[in-house]
């Protein structure tokens, strides 16, 4: 074994024949590992924690290597203990699988092995790179200048847009720093807002406590009152407001911030408005859809992943902005010795990075390949879907809906076992029965997601969150994206939940010291499940309001402490 | 064509079935592209200007799909114009082609579609990412608690290490920003640290002005006493020093800074200790070679990037830190409603980023199958077929050497065609004259490249860089690093240079105002390419003292804007 690699290391004109034996065996496992996925009642993982895990997999890096013959059978026991996003049961995270056209185009970039930073190592990707990124900022409305680069993920794309935003503002503190700059920059984000957006102000030096959070309505979104209040109080204090991020598409409701609305208000204090649309970008391909993201063509910079709801591989995440050269102008040290001549097509230098991998073009091959009407057809899909789903849920009277009508791709939402108690309007405000209670239910939901993750059929998330000053109990988050999802799966989600929400009241009595008190034997007479027509639940205050926001809530002054919980993606 | 792209959509089953059939054609296509790079005179890229590419690459974004029949000659037509990185000629950045190893990885990360931001999600591969990180660190002696993370790329490895200590030293910046800090933060680099120390130095808020750089010897090496020296100035100023990069490996000459020398002075001064070895960090696999790093086990936080030396695909950057648990405790925002408990395997939480892509398994399962050994084979290839190249170049009276002993795998040279004039001392002290001689000394590399382009054989960059003050004129830079160079690569990159070089001076001087009044009928007789046997040029002050330094320097004042120039990477 140690000979036949050794061979190979010497024989260094035979990377031909090795990568034609390396690639037909991978082939072998990767057609066999997507039917595995694929398998009516497969596993998506079979969940071992790190202690346990360490004692199944080879973590010894040796002195001598062990050769060629030893790869295989190494990737196939990653392959075993892996997450198989190939699984429709993968609803954890806001990005599925990929699909073979996404592997293929890997292929060739590890082929490649290029690096689109300047044009002349990577000319056509560059141009691929520089073509998509127009086309999609100009699908977007954001104009005649408008165009892009990509970033590693949605992160780093906020960060350039927040970085873009403070050089062409303040180009003073390129070279003098904010060392006497004598102003205190703000930002403004929604509580729901990724945050990303706080490491970057952060990171950048604008200090957390200047990253101001917008309350949310009872719906998730940004609310532009709120922000206009909050940006007049900023200027009042004699700060220096900058820089609004509006998110499309949030991390664990999906909600879309008023993007129209609040473009007008960046407009009119001459802020930079820049939207997050990482996750519901990407609806911009779906005609029934895009109204949900209306007012993009107002952004000064949009950011969109692909890798998320379009199917690319991780990662594929765009930074488009209404004028293409914004980058360069602002965010290159303008050394004429680091990129020759032409460089308007040396991509890197409009990053703070170096080398980057070419991953424009996995949305400029998929887009070539499935088209706009492609893409349209996979979001209508995933949508029509999430309704299933939520009609499935809303019909089953051991689950409650966390908002009524999900306003894109993730359902959210609580199993109540039978005989859980739900306070009444009076135990509510009962400041210490409340906090009891929700941790209760709390305790339910992550009991019956470790159950569910033991079985591994489906692999879906959990999160806490504060909606309208009220901390929420943790409930399920279920992503809707992969086209590989159906009725079935989605019917048997149902069934798997209630499987696993059996006698867990029980358990958690038994074992981890639920409060009997809390208790009810009929936990329908009152409580979280009785609603009126009007989507508000009957104790209003503990969930608020459920259902259509109007934007005119009376409690404005209740919010302000108000946080959205991120389940990160 | 549409409608088997359409029945392709429609049945979503079929995943398997059309991976097995795009992996069989992707196949082909890249055993036939690595047999064509591989081919005795084959040619690296066939190089157009972004225009006339434009014209042969279809970049039209449909409305509808082309469909599955489409991809494999879209492929073709994008590898038929981009860079063949399989062929040895490509010597044009730090990272070589890649290798069959690590196209099977990317297949892998490919068919995963993972995220390693959080365990659960990406179980096996953060087990790998941290196992790999730990030894990785242990190898460079960085001690018992040493360990580290995945950064997409060097240079925002380089930012998350100032961010680290930035955050570490100075917490309140974290909350409050710079406003009313009432210090000035400054941070140590050489004068040919990679820009992306500058970069970052911007992005933070610190300010360019605040980046301190600190001069070099002649040999490219940042000189410990001018540090020192710059400290104490800046400490007299009543500035905050806090951060001090050392480069293990520049981009342009490859010189390593003492890291033992600096690691001392910034203990004596307590800053932050960073070593930039994207580059040079690899060494630390070959016993001969790594005492070139020696002082590593001094360093706070070490960077080093596996895509460049190693041959892992593109990108693999390491950011390494004595205390593994730093990054997680400054950088994270505490937000235990992101990140469920277990968190200490969430590697995502101490970024500044969210996704991630998996990096790390590149080199796990490259060391797994290679072994130290075989990287250690590696690197002692490439410093063989360095000092081969060194030799053609160093006995052949056409060409000169930057540094006559090259302490790296750049081999940096001239060409001077038959008849250009070198000046004498006189004219060398005669700035005007110097800089028409630098001119066009730069013009003749530039034309020689553009020729060796169109040509197409081998592929390799140029730079100018400023040594002990004096601007010198643009040059070669060959890396060696594929491990399928060999002597007669080298023998034909000698050849092909004179052949670009035939005529060069003749056309330059009809169709580039060169001024004939500088050329030389005699070009042996005075100037660049006279040496005594100390390594001294014969006209000190224009390339200075060539050879090895002596840390004793007596024109210490002379040396103040000393900027080297950098070729990106």
């Amino acid at each position: 074994m140690k000979l036949y690699s050794q061979e190979i290391l010497d024989d260094l004109c035979d990377d031909a024949a090795e990568l034609d034996l390396l690639v037909s065996q991978m082939k072998d496992l990767m057609v066999g590992y997507v039917n595995e996925g694929r398998k009516p009642g497969a596993i998506v993982v079979e969940h071992k924690p790190p202690e346990e895990l360490k004692k199944l997999i080879d973590l010894d890096l040796p002195y001598a290597g062990i050769g060629i013959p030893g790869l295989m059978p190494m990737l196939q026991n990653i392959l075993r203990y892996s997450v198989n996003s190939w699984n429709p049961g993968f609803m954890d995270k806001l990005y599925a699988g990929t699909n073979p056209v996404g592997v293929v185009t890997e292929m060739l970039i590890a082929l490649l092995n290029a690096n689109s930073h300047v044009y002349h190592v990577s000319p056509v990707l560059t141009l691929m790179e520089d073509c998509v990124s127009e086309k999609l900022a100009k699908l977007l409305g954001m104009g005649e200048r408008s165009g892009g680069i990509t970033c590693p993920g949605g992160a780093f794309s906020n960060q350039l847009a927040m970085l873009t935003a403070r050089n062409y503002l303040f180009p003073e503190i390129k070279t003098k720093g904010y060392c006497n700059l004598g102003k205190k920059l703000t930002v403004f984000t929604s509580s729901a807002g990724h945050y990303s957006v706080e490491k970057t102000g952060m990171a950048l030096g604008l200090g957390l406590d200047n990253i101001i959070k917008v309350p949310c309505d009872d719906q998730g979104r940004m609310r532009p009152d709120e922000l206009e209040r909050l940006i007049i109080q900023s200027l009042e204090r004699k700060e220096t407001p900058f820089f609004i991020n509006a998110t499309a598409g949030t991390t664990v409701l999906g909600a879309f911030d008023p993007l129209k609305e609040i473009g007008k208000i960046a407009k009119r204090y001459n802020l930079w408005f820049h939207v997050d649309g990482s996750w519901g970008g990407s609806l911009v391909f779906s005609d029934k859809r895009k109204h949900l993201i209306e007012g993009s063509s107002l952004a000064d910079t949009f950011v969109l992943n692909p890798h998320k709801l379009l199917g690319t591989p991780l990662q594929c995440s765009f930074i488009l902005a209404s004028d293409r050269r914004i980058f360069k102008q602002t965010n290159s040290l303008g050394a004429q010795y680091l990129f020759h001549e032409d460089s308007k097509y040396d991509l890197g230098d409009g990053t703070v990075g170096c080398g980057r991998r070419p991953d424009a073009i996995k949305l400029f091959i998929g887009w070539k390949i499935y088209g706009i009407l492609g893409y349209k057809k996979r979001i209508e899909h995933a949508f029509k879907m999430a309704e299933y789903l939520t009609n499935l849920v809303k019909n089953n009277s051991k689950f409650k809906m966390v908002l009524e009508d999900p306003p894109n791709l993730q359902v959210c939402f609580w199993y109540i076992p039978e005989g859980m108690k739900i306070l009444d309007r009076e135990e509510n405000e009962n400041e210490k029965k409340y906090q009891i209670w929700k941790e209760q239910m709390a305790l339910v939901t992550k009991e019956i997601h470790k159950r569910l993750r033991e079985r591994g059929r489906f692999l879906f998330d959990y999160s806490p969150l504060v909606l309208n000053g009220k901390e929420l109990p943790s409930f399920f988050r279920v992503v809707i994206n992969a086209p590989s999802i159906n009725e079935h799966y989605l019917d048997e989600l149902v069934k798997e939940v209630e499987r696993a929400g059996e006698g867990v009241l029980k358990y958690l009595e038994e074992n981890k010291n639920f409060q009997n008190g809390l208790r009810s034997e009929n936990h329908n007479t009152n409580g979280i499940r009785n609603m009126n027509g009007n989507g508000y639940v009957n104790y209003n205050g503990v969930l608020g309001k459920i259902g259509i926001a109007n934007g005119n809530s009376t409690n404005n002054n209740e919010i302000n402490d108000f946080i959205i919980a991120n389940i990160i993606n």
